[in-house]
């Protein structure tokens, strides 16, 4: 079950002027879920991206690339679950742009005005009628409250639907910031299997935004990891409707800072809700590297850490076999590491220093932390000023259980 | 259960001519186990050993390395299970002094001239009490053909001992190589959790043994992987007794090739059993990696293979879901990789080419060879002439539980 997370209540995601979402239940995989969602955006909007590394980028990732580098102006976002369309060559290309073109047909827009996403079962061709037999329906129920609905329209193997909404004051008017997520296996940065949206309805530059998703990602997205895979699809999307009527936002204003961190706070939401919602997560794990030499070597401290299986079963279990954590320091691939300098505290309890435990340290005091469902592991490396905070969550039975069963 | 793997025969092992081996049920952790060994060497032996790259490494290790070092004639090795001695600062390194200096005052020897070995829980003090209380008994039952019973000596998660022998002829003479080792979790290259021993009566400088050992652990245990941990105990350890007659073979010898690649084919023996017994293992998979343009980017893919929890669980589930390994090869790290342009087979089979899956295929033959317990999984980069083979296994519910459940 999620740790210590709950679908967001439809009050609670507010409608961004600008953006109406409506969801079809299109039987890409399995019936009697809502599995496409179109987003449709006025006029006047400026749309972001940054996507998945992975080589075996999929098919609709590969097109959203283009249709941005193109630079037409965006109108809408068609989603679906339940097939990646990843793996799949040319083919996978012409299905994932039919799909474009059905939908630019039935909104009278250009296909590269439509950017697509999928999520699901890697190396099958994406059952592109089935997709477009869903849009009249997703058409015909487009409205700006639909968020919730919207959330649970891209969720695959998410137990709980993600969003999250802020709003701030920006030159005397009140902005919005809403923002729907998917996780929820095959989570790794640079960036998770999941798919993210946010929109604001702020008047920005594109040149601000565009530099808000890259400050915000590196904070969020790319600090989670469940089980090391980095998925072929990924994509997280920010949206500027510009209709709030302040004064534009651009990079130099005093005020770009407040929108840049509503955004980022917004998308650490969503990224701690897929850790939170990972798969067969019991325990969510903030994993806090300091006083590192940079931000590199804290990373691998931090990811030999969150990706140890044993260190992940460890916590499943609730046992305080902290060795394991001291061994993953030490294979992180820090070469002139010296482990007698460095700390290792869970929570607040200092567990390990000096190159084994610490003479204060009583098991009981470990025994107690690995109960609680947020667990704070922090280590402190002696050696810089340098610090990076992860999350990951632990590693289950049920994680064996959605990964072996996945396509049944 | 062990994939395709059983226990040696004791009769199987052969003796080594100048190698006592004895044990002791000396309760480091549980009652009614052997938990300590004990090896004797003859006078005359070369000793050479490799150790983990773990910075955390264990007391054990860190006296091992200053022993060689020191370039004493080894004449004992002591091995206990239960305890790793890990993690565990001043005090542990003295601890394990305290047991060689225990052995060699029964033995007559000096204490550097015993190597001591540990593997269990990390971040617990060495209970040297009980090893040296255990210590006559090993003493008292030290014989040339108790093998079988040192590699039961050694196991701590194993289901199965691990040992295995080879008789070649070298200048006229029968020389015998015999080799035991231990996993099974914390599994990974330099080095898995691993303890391995192997010795041969052969008369080969001490200069060929070294270049023989790290030929062979090049080759075998840097080759396998179960869940991408590195451990802080991993030692292997080559012996040469020099007593079978033949003329001595160095670097130079016509013969150096012959007693190399037996060392090395008991050693990727006796890696392969590990994995086969790895933790929760149902597969034994073989993941070749050829047409790199260097051996790194091999490793990098197979790696990544090797290490995804989504694959390992799909072989676990005998679910030929293999746009998984697609996209491991997507984000295995090669910048410039085209996907257009690789092969994956599964076995004989073309899976996937030209970015997608290949025409050819048909779900059913993936299905028929994922029912397997041997699986290999082969990927052509056509970029080069380089290849590297690794082997790894699943990831069951059988993995999840043993590593929550380790120390209760």
């Amino acid at each position: 079950m999620p740790v210590k997370l709950r679908a967001p209540k439809a009050s609670s995601l507010l409608p961004v002027k600008g953006v109406r979402l409506g969801f079809a239940e299109a039987y890409v995989k399995k019936p009697n879920r809502k599995d496409v969602l179109v987003m449709a955006l006025d006029e006047g909007c400026h749309v972001v991206g940054v996507f998945t590394q992975n080589r075996f980028c999929a098919a609709p990732v590969a097109l959203c690339r283009q249709f941005l580098a193109e630079k037409t102006e965006i109108r809408a976002l068609l989603v679906n679950t339940g097939c990646a369309n990843a793996g799949t060559g040319g083919e996978g290309l012409k299905l994932a742009r039919q799909s474009c073109e059905a939908l630019a047909g039935l909104l009278n827009l250009k296909a590269n005005q439509v950017l697509p996403f999928s999520t699901g079962v890697i190396l099958e061709l994406l059952p592109v009628d089935k997709v477009i037999a869903g849009l009249p329906a997703a058409i015909e129920n487009l409205k700006a409250d639909n968020w919730l609905n919207a959330a649970e329209a891209i969720m695959t193997t998410d137990i709980v639907a993600k969003g999250t909404s802020r709003q701030i004051q920006l030159g005397g008017k009140t902005v919005t910031i809403t923002g729907i997520s998917k996780g929820s296996g095959m989570i790794h940065p640079n960036m998770a299997t999941m798919l993210g949206y946010v929109a604001t309805d702020a008047v920005v530059s594109k040149a601000a935004l565009e530099s808000m998703i890259q400050f915000a990602v590196n904070k969020s997205f790319n600090c989670i990891t469940v089980d090391g895979d980095t998925s072929t699809n990924d994509s997280l999307i920010f949206i500027a409707t510009n209709q709030a009527g302040q004064q534009e936002v651009t990079e130099n204003s005093p005020e770009f800072s407040l929108l840049r961190d509503a955004f980022t706070e917004v998308a650490i939401e969503l990224a701690q809700a897929i850790v939170r919602d990972g798969e067969g997560a019991t325990k969510f794990m903030t994993v806090a590297v300091e006083g590192g030499k940079n931000d590199t070597e804290c990373r691998k401290v931090a990811y030999a850490i969150a990706h140890s299986p044993l260190i992940k079963t460890a916590f499943f279990a609730s046992d305080p076999n902290l060795g394991r954590i001291l061994a993953a320091i030490g294979y992180a691939g820090i070469e002139d590491l010296d482990v007698n300098t460095l700390q290792l505290y869970l929570g607040d309890v200092l567990v390990a220093e000096k190159g084994g435990r610490a003479s204060s340290y009583v098991e009981a005091q470990g025994a107690a932390i690995m109960k609680e469902p947020d667990i704070l592991v922090r280590v402190v490396l002696n050696r810089g000023a340098h610090a990076v905070t992860i999350w990951t969550c632990d590693f289950s039975y049920d994680y064996v259980r959605i990964n072996a069963d996945y396509r049944s």
